[in-house]
């Protein structure tokens, strides 16, 4: 027996279902329904053929419902009832509305533009160990972004050099260092030498500058590599975990967090935009966001909309909206703007994206002409003058580095 | 200082680098050397702008090199020291050369169309623990293509009644059953039931048929249910685990094969269409392939060609050469032709993939008119006929089960 997915005058329960909307550009001739109705089935209990094995009592139970087309921007919106899905697994949230579906010759392109999930969902992941406020109250910073930066180059210096370019920038005004995406546990570089300096810098410049800072030792790896850089950081005191969510997968992210439920995790995400990026395929970073927030992200990459990314303003305001809003039991996520950043682009990048923010600086700070320090500087005055509603050409008045800074990147 | 990537005439190195071609489209009225030189930067040592921090001696140790430009093809490859590379790791190859270049602004797209490794970064994986060879050996099939099915519908059966349908598939002639991409651990079919139930049965279908029969148990999950389910697996006398390699991610499929150096391992790629399809931007299915064989997945979905999923004949046909090439000390990987299948394909199927496959029937087993027993028999009488050279059209005539298949479908 044949059976149809759609019912427009369905009234989907927020409680009970998962609401995707897809945006799906349907074959040449063929009408969006027509698209809807296979991707439902794909995504549910179908498959291209009727089976004898699909019952009417599964159908009625477990069958994806599309509830809502809007033909003129190709959008479809599809309830998906909560005994399709496995509480607190993205992997398995991922196989079957990501998963199928955009492989489908019975469509051309198809993307993931928002995911609503029911409170008793969400609630069955961690979520966020520190979230916004724990963050801000382990760094004693209320009314100003974070400053955080990354060490340049990526790959190429020695445990040692790293250290110590990270003790320069925190002796001048950077709250946050982080490694590079690419940088994990290398000849050049071993990972747990890495640490051992890091820390011992690290506390050098908590003591010299009475303030707390932190590193996101980069612990992307397969699992028990992960799991054990992640310990050598926690044995060393340090507080942050980076991972790259995309290039590790969830499965890998999700295990981070269950095994250091005291850790700030640090949410990279290099390669997103390889199915982000594409306007009507693949899935909205809103969706990644909303993913990386029920694995317990305490901090995210979302986007500069100034800097070298690609990324439009909607796009980030949106998803930065969505990491501070009220969500089930989760607590907040930080955004972080990164990428391409200088000095003279914190006034727009506050103005778009507000105060709460981590504002991470790379070729920004080590590309400083006058080096690593003076970069620093320049940052921390812009941000300071920024956050007090200063314009940072009169901070520049008092900073030599900062108006060296926006004489040098003026362009 | 201003470093150049670009070098025509270099001589990569196939023992020391990793060679990698992309697809680059740069940006309206800028030449592909200049999109090029931003992908090797940001790839490699380098950022948006010049750091002080980046020594010559960084730069000519673990920059990457441009040595070959096609433009007529917008193609680019790029040799990477093996300097910059974590020994056995997915996550950081990823984060390397597969992360921060597709959201650069300065490219409008950008796609890895192929990667080659030198001998020691292959061998530092664990690769396929069976490969072709074990999986035909533990069947004892080896002059036919491997009879898979899955269970349809996706998710609905109870424990009991997916246990059953395994049995009556397995009794009329598949070899392989498997659980869909989106059943992992649902109220409607927990999973250790499901393990108990469908053990008893292929005892029971082993006995009878005095074959050899396998289960895909789907243990796509976060990390430690992953883990304590393959246990389950393990425990009850399985053979096989089922992993979504995208959905779940690299970090935990090269857990799940450290876990289980001796179980064959099933790669399902549910959701790898979010960014293989798009022809110029994200990855090709060429590439997803490698890393899966670096993994040690032991069979691999890759395409069916005349199926409901999307992927050209030459592209499966590269990728299943691949698949069975000698590759540094890796075992070969079979591969799984899935997804929209029914008998009447298998002649052109086995023509144009071969007879080292897996021919996986869904609905084209539990969608028979007749029921899946019938759906059985249909596609192991059609594998059989082909894989002697015979026709099918000539098998049906002396089994209503397959001219009754290829009837039904007869589009």
């Amino acid at each position: 027996m044949e059976y149809s997915y759609l019912n427009l005058d369905y009234q989907p329960d927020q409680e009970k279902e998962v609401l995707v909307t897809y945006r799906i550009r349907p074959l040449q001739g063929q009408s969006l329904e027509a698209a809807a109705e296979k991707v439902a089935a794909e995504s549910s209990v179908g498959t291209w053929t009727p089976t004898v094995t699909l019952s009417d009592q599964i159908f009625h139970d477990l069958a994806a419902r599309i509830y809502k087309i809007n033909s003129a921007d190709n959008l479809v919106q599809i309830a998906y009832p909560l005994g399709l899905f496995e509480l607190g697994s993205l992997p398995q949230l991922g196989s079957g509305i990501m998963g199928n579906v955009f492989s489908m010759k019975d469509l051309e392109a198809l993307r993931v533009e928002d995911i609503e999930f029911p409170e008793t969902y969400i609630n069955s992941f961690s979520g966020p160990a520190f979230g916004t406020a724990g963050i801000r109250q382990l760094l004693n910073i209320y009314s100003r972004p974070i400053i955080g930066s990354i060490i340049k180059p990526k790959i190429g210096l020695s445990p040692q050099d790293n250290a110590q370019l990270a003790y320069v920038v925190w002796s001048h005004g950077v709250d946050l260092v982080k490694d590079d995406e690419n940088l994990t546990d290398l000849p050049i570089n071993p990972f747990r030498e890495r640490v051992v300096e890091v820390m011992k810098k690290q506390r050098l410049a908590e003591q010299e500058s009475g303030q707390s800072k932190v590193y996101a030792f980069n612990v992307t790896a397969p699992v028990t590599q992960m799991l054990e850089r992640g310990r050598w950081v926690a044995e060393a005191g340090g507080r942050c975990l980076m991972v790259d969510l995309v290039t590790t997968g969830w499965s890998g992210v999700q295990e981070l967090r269950r095994a250091f439920p005291e850790m700030i995790i640090h949410g990279h995400r290099a390669g997103h935009s390889a199915f982000t990026r594409v306007p009507d395929h693949g899935l909205s970073m809103l969706v990644v966001a909303k993913m990386a927030r029920l694995a317990g992200v305490d901090q995210l990459h979302t986007g500069t909309v100034v800097g070298k990314m690609e990324g439009s303003e909607s796009e980030v305001v949106q998803i930065n909206q969505f990491l501070s809003s009220a969500w089930g039991q989760q607590k907040t996520v930080l955004p972080i703007a990164s990428g391409g950043l200088h000095p003279g682009m914190v006034p727009d990048l506050v103005k778009v994206l507000g105060l709460d923010l981590i504002i991470n600086f790379g070729g920004g700070i080590h590309g400083h002409p006058d080096g690593s320090a003076a970069g620093a500087e320049a940052a921390q005055i812009a941000v300071a003058a920024v956050s007090q509603g200063q314009s940072i050409v009169e901070a520049a008045k008092t900073s030599p580095a900062l108006a060296r800074a926006l004489d040098y990147w003026s362009d």
